[in-house]
């Protein structure tokens, strides 16, 4: 039994974490930490843990964690990140970080886009947490970046066909569209209830901070540097995100070809459903679940193709992505505790 | 390993069954049957459900259902269910029927305020499938009446007070909210989004079918006949039901003595949650799981008490409670492919 | 042309107000303060208000209130307008303060719900702001309470009946419905969009401070001090509000009878629609419109009525009747800036 | 006052021209038909106009139009539209239809991406309804085919920066994104309020009927025939309509050269809100309102210009837009019956 601590339990983040870990058969959830709600019962800062859980929230401050667990999951805001996991670490724990913090293998674009790194001697060894495309490099690892939820979604997608080469690197634009609990659980006017309710609106458009870390990987895939058009959209739903994603064809490839790329790219994948011709990813069917949905669609007037992938932003795109990291890299069997989740339809 | 069998499967409760079932450790699921989808695999129809089930959709028009399956749920319109279901017993199955048809003892009010019944010699039979007042009887039964999703979540918040007699049968007010689901998945311009989203109202105010259902039960907890004023209402939510609940105190019981009593009653029950006190129900805590969530609060200035239950109109209202009946039909353990379902939140 | 300005106006009411006041032909909007927006411009505050008000915010601290307006509507919170009011109504302008200070006539009973009242003096001057109710003395006043949505919600639909002697003051119980509007727009956990979707809830049970606003209204009509059970709860909605309530029936009234005794009393009134038979009330057909729309039913198997009332907690709930105030205060036709409103549906 | 019928009332578009008609002062609402609803009220079919109109909807089969308006919004399938439009013209009425029968000049594009058309000798004469583009031809013209939804958001959005050649007409990327009453009020299961809610999907990829339109509208502006790739999205909303276009900047141009292009072309355009530097537009910020808010974002990475549309599509995407057209076609002031209209938010 793998003892496990949240640090950073009341955010959405961490509460998904809660709910995931509560029924993986494999680790005992034996610590919490919230700044705001220590000495709180988790199941009364969330209802709805009541009678799953009987963890209290511990104050983070001044917290001696050597020994209370064998595994850490950090779910803070970036900055805080980085001042944290050196501590866990060296208490011996292995780690999955769910900031930004250790994303970014270079620390120039890291500074560029957030702000200075206070331990950019980790930004080296910390493997960046997609397991369907860096899975050997998690297993052996003892620090995990859980990549971005945007990210997750956007290179599962294109992974399969930039890697065939089917597509030109240079025309890559991607519009993504998610829920509003990836922009956390603080109080903020912008996500009240009226605010967001029966509306839609694009953010950051070309400055999201996922940008660079897309960029990184979907390089990193192709083999040469490339840049992405990127643009953010806020759903008025609590969970889920869609990217739809444009690229001039290279070559002749039709329809067929390209679902036979993606199919055989991810053939053996516990999580990633390639749907069936004529069927289109909806976040409504992964709601929950660490399933990602991919399709694409050949638009042959313009020599393009358009792929969709949906996950559940909460699962796939944090919590779940990160259980399935923490059972890599402590060898567990990777679908523990994930397998058995059944999007909630309706 | 039972094999199970879900006649009527393209509905929300059909759904609903077949994502608890997938997960549930006793049981095989054999056999799905809907007219609309007939030949269809059920992943297609739901697409949450893909990687799931490799169930197909079968026709039940002229369905030889002898052999196929140990135990069925009938998930089909009241009057349907009571053509169907005698059939599924003369295989020597078990049945819990998720309809309005089996639910009343009394053949004239289930014909008065329904129709004609076709198969009156199952009322004295059938068992009504509510597990925290029928324990026994459930475990006992061939043929069991799952409750409605009102009187699910009505009789369990009523039950500790009426039978411990704080409280006056004749004063008894029931305002219920339920979510969009509990309409059904036929194509009908009431629940379109449009028609929903962003708006409120009651329906069949003092008429609806539950109402009898309800004073059933109450009256047999009570030991004496008693009426009740019930009405529903539509949330703009899919899942979800709260009922509030107005009583006049019999005697002087303050807040901290009816809770006592509630508590008490439901010491041992897996799936009732009675909240602490300063906490109050939300359907947001419930959803996806198999709890009731119970609170109460005393009125002083008006000699009242105020019960308000929480549950998830399809789970605890449909398909989970149908599972709790099945295992005790079965002899399987009440919480199994039920006990590890945390709400999900948000 | 009367000049009016609105104090408090980066709420949902004061945003409510302005939509409602750009538009009315008899006013002129001189003056919106916003401590937290000082000095942006109001359509930068409310982006829907672009190309309709070129209204810069102004600090309400220290500002020179004299001779800019003729007309105020104070949308602060309370506490705050009892501070606010008597400097406006010393320039000689004509006040409606549309929070909670002024309403309740008896100043022991405003601290016992409230907290302490800084200008007592004006309570005995204050009319209470329900046009259906106290039209000729609005007509009159200086200074206007206007109305708590929830009462204006549950007096319209009591008011009839109760004065026509149909129901029994002893048994009134409210279960009333809100949209998240009416929390405010202050950045808040409970309000955010992620705990408040596909949720439903009650809160402040027995306990909301709109309750003695309610039994001081209808007991005035009533002619006997009486007592009520209020509920309150939160809809997944933006805008809108339901009251359900139950009066056990006095004599022998039938539905006839008593939609008759309603539709009499509103015979003349612009804003109040009492619906046909088979019709219930819902929030979406009143949405952005200052009516509220009535029906009933009388329960014949348990001897009581229910009576069904939904506003626009934003328009008839709050800024749409304090604009019919002002026009009653101002001697403009009662309709004005009102008449043309048409819900907004789907 | 002009007679106006509106024929095809019972659905969503019907009933925002009831809506925005009822408060026209140049207007007398004297037909509305309905095959569905012939004989009922047009307020018992959509409750929100009780009180505002006391029309009754009639039987268009076989109904004697000569004489009984002078102007018809025909508000019904395409197909349908394309059989009856000939016949109200007949009568020596204007016409604005709202369906897809007109809006394309080659036919054989519109039987490509329809059926086959009935009335083709009017597609020469049919003007297109975009008075941003079209005006003065409106103003002439007999019969006005008003736009798609879509449509309108993306040629308002490109107009400016295509005709000033500031982008690569053979790099247009529309990702557009719809509110659900643009499925209109049939009844569907996919429609339905637990199919559509916390959800969000694509649809049609490159597929859309609304394809040729756009590159028709674009193809005349450019002066060159030009093509796109649309994909349009379902979100949980009713109404609101967001595009966001990506095209490849030709030259140099920076954020503020394209914002004064764009500024200067809309500069008297009462109903087209190009947003200030740092805002974006949101769907909830012209909600019932007739305004096209627009904003573009440079992006100098990869020398691409975003922009981004925001309408309310029942609105300036359909009712809104054809009472435009009316005023026109009648020689009314343009913004007569729609200069009123705020916003409603939230």
């Amino acid at each position: 039994m793998i003892r496990v601590g949240i640090i950073g339990a009341s955010g959405y983040t961490g509460a998904e974490l809660a709910r995931l870990l509560v029924n993986h058969p494999g680790v005992e959830l034996t610590l919490a930490t919230s700044r705001q709600y220590a000495g709180k019962p988790l199941a009364r800062v969330f209802p709805h843990l009541a009678g799953r859980t009987e963890l209290v929230c511990e104050d983070p401050a001044g917290l001696a964690v050597a020994g209370r667990a064998d595994f850490y999951f950090t779910a803070v805001p970036h900055q805080t990140a980085m001042a944290v996991v050196p501590g866990l670490l060296a208490t011996g724990a292995k780690v999955v970080d769910l900031s930004a913090d250790f994303r970014l293998h270079d620390r120039q674009v890291y500074e560029q886009w957030y702000q200075a790194h206070s331990a950019p001697e980790l930004l080296a060894e910390a493997v960046y947490g997609l397991p369907e495309i860096h899975r050997a490099a998690i297993a052996g690892a003892r620090l995990v970046a859980n990549p971005g939820c945007y990210p997750t979604s956007v290179l599962l997608a294109l992974a399969p066909l930039l890697k065939a080469g089917c597509i030109d690197p240079a025309s890559l634009i991607i519009d993504a569209k998610s829920g509003t609990s990836g922009a956390g659980r603080t109080a903020q006017t912008g996500t009240l209830y009226c605010e967001v309710t029966e509306g839609f609106r694009a953010y950051k458009v070309g400055a999201h901070r996922h940008t660079p870390e897309i960029e990184q990987e979907l390089s990193e895939l192709y083999g040469q540097p490339l840049k992405v058009t990127f643009t953010p959209h806020l759903v008025p739903m609590s969970r889920g995100m869609l990217s739809t994603i444009y690229a001039d064809l290279r070559g002749e490839p039709d329809q067929a070809e390209l679902e036979r790329v993606v199919r055989e790219f991810y053939r053996d994948e516990p999580f990633v459903r390639v749907l069936d011709a004529g069927q289109l990813p909806a976040t409504q069917h992964v709601r929950g679940s660490n399933f990602c949905d991919l399709a694409l669609r050949v638009d042959q007037r313009n020599r393009r193709v358009i792929v969709l992938a949906a996950i559940d932003n909460l699962v796939k795109g944090a919590a779940g992505q990160a259980v399935q990291n923490m059972n890599l890299l402590c060898g567990l069997p990777e679908e523990q505790g994930l397998g058995q989740l059944v999007p909630l339809f309706p």
